[in-house]
């Protein structure tokens, strides 16, 4: 899978993905990054790639042209003849979630277009960009951090990155239930003991254990992921009677 | 202020943080950023972080010990008594938004504990958390992308760090309206004209033109947001008249 990234920031966009797990997968030739300085694609001898916005108002626009040969450079590198999608980072986008994760993770190529200062001009959106997207409700100074936060989750997602396929779906989001509480040495720590039956060695005690509590955090945090969750006929049971006491609690 | 990161990959968030306005405002001394390797603080000679977790799975768990010294570490460097808030980049943390930036930005001192592998030891996060947070509902590798997402986005709350107030004033989400379409030079591109009335110097008219175009935005990609926009008389009038449209063509 190839990720090409226009920006203005290239080398902040390459240092910030060679964690372990990404840069492996790099290595191992599963994901290739190539990032692309929009600033080389720029006509005047200056080397502007912003300008003032038509209309007034505070900040800069990023100019189309630039931009445009950007692009038109990666379509020329590209070996598929499919038109790929360009994805543009901005509040007013579909908000990523895991489920987009997912559905990017099929695709051959991803083109990510970093948009800074106060816009990009309207006109180049329309031009190339396939699917504008927003990490979330915050407003960041670019587009590169949610680039790469796009790019980290739908990498985990494509196969073979993850070392260990188990990995990836066990994980937060799988069975849209919170992760459960993890413990490793020392058996004490601070005065805090593991819970025993993470010792006991009963493999079954331990998926139920870790079941309820992965409930009990969904029900403390983020109660509206429970009407997606996937449960086990134990856990089912589990959660139904923590449903119960919530009734009469309210009723007390 | 001062934002304090804890993590395995201390270049990966110093150098992901050096864009044009980040960089300017440590350069200025508004804001602070110091990395702390976590592997700084390990005991054993193999400098191990991690551990197998207790109860078996997949992975590995953050061990509890390096990152208590890691902690105690920056609090013995800090001038302040306050007990600072420690944020851990967690799915299962409160959902980030721009009114927690806001909140954020008031801290003197912000701790940031980026997590790995398949979790962090459940004793340390119950020692020294104070506030888990997730920054949408997808999957990374580590914390350390969300920790910069947060800085770059309370940093530009802290007074100062824009240079032009107005810029962070008129942004989104500031009156829940995504942003109006932006156009720079040239005043024609690929046969498409900037709209005539930006071209006009009528700022009266500049101005409704933008509120309309932002209502129609919001319209489309995320009408929910509207229930809470704040809009002028003229906004409020050409938003009845959208209301309108769209329960005549329900009626069609």
């Amino acid at each position: 899978m190839n990720f090409y990234v226009m920006t203005l920031f290239p080398e902040m966009v390459s240092e910030g993905l060679h964690t372990s797990i990404m840069g492996r997968a790099m290595d191992a030739g599963i994901i290739r990054l190539e990032t692309v300085n929009i600033r080389d694609y720029t006509l005047d001898k200056h080397r502007h790639t912003d300008d003032y916005p038509y209309g007034g108002g505070a900040g800069m626009v990023m100019s189309p042209e630039p931009i445009k040969r950007c692009y038109d450079a990666i379509m020329e590198k590209r070996n598929s003849e499919k038109k790929p999608r360009v994805i543009y980072l901005t509040p007013w986008g579909k908000v990523f979630d895991q489920n987009m994760a997912k559905e990017l993770a099929e695709e051959e190529d991803l083109i990510f277009l970093c948009g800074h200062y106060e816009g990009v001009d309207e006109r180049v959106l329309n031009e190339i960009v396939t699917d504008p997207v927003s990490i979330g409700d915050y407003v960041l100074s670019g587009g590169e951090l949610p680039a790469m936060v796009m790019i980290d989750a739908v990498s985990r997602m494509v196969p073979g990155v993850l070392s260990n396929e188990e990995s990836g779906m066990t994980e937060s989001f799988e069975n849209s239930l919170l992760e459960y509480p993890q413990y490793t040495r020392p058996e004490v720590w601070m005065e805090q003991k593991v819970p025993e039956v993470l010792l006991s060695g009963n493999h079954q005690k331990i998926a139920e254990w870790r079941e309820e509590r992965s409930i009990d955090r969904t029900l403390q945090y983020r109660p509206e992921l429970m009407d997606k969750a996937v449960l086990s006929k134990k856990g089912g049971k589990y959660y139904r009677l923590r449903q119960k006491e919530a009734v009469g609690q309210e009723k007390e």
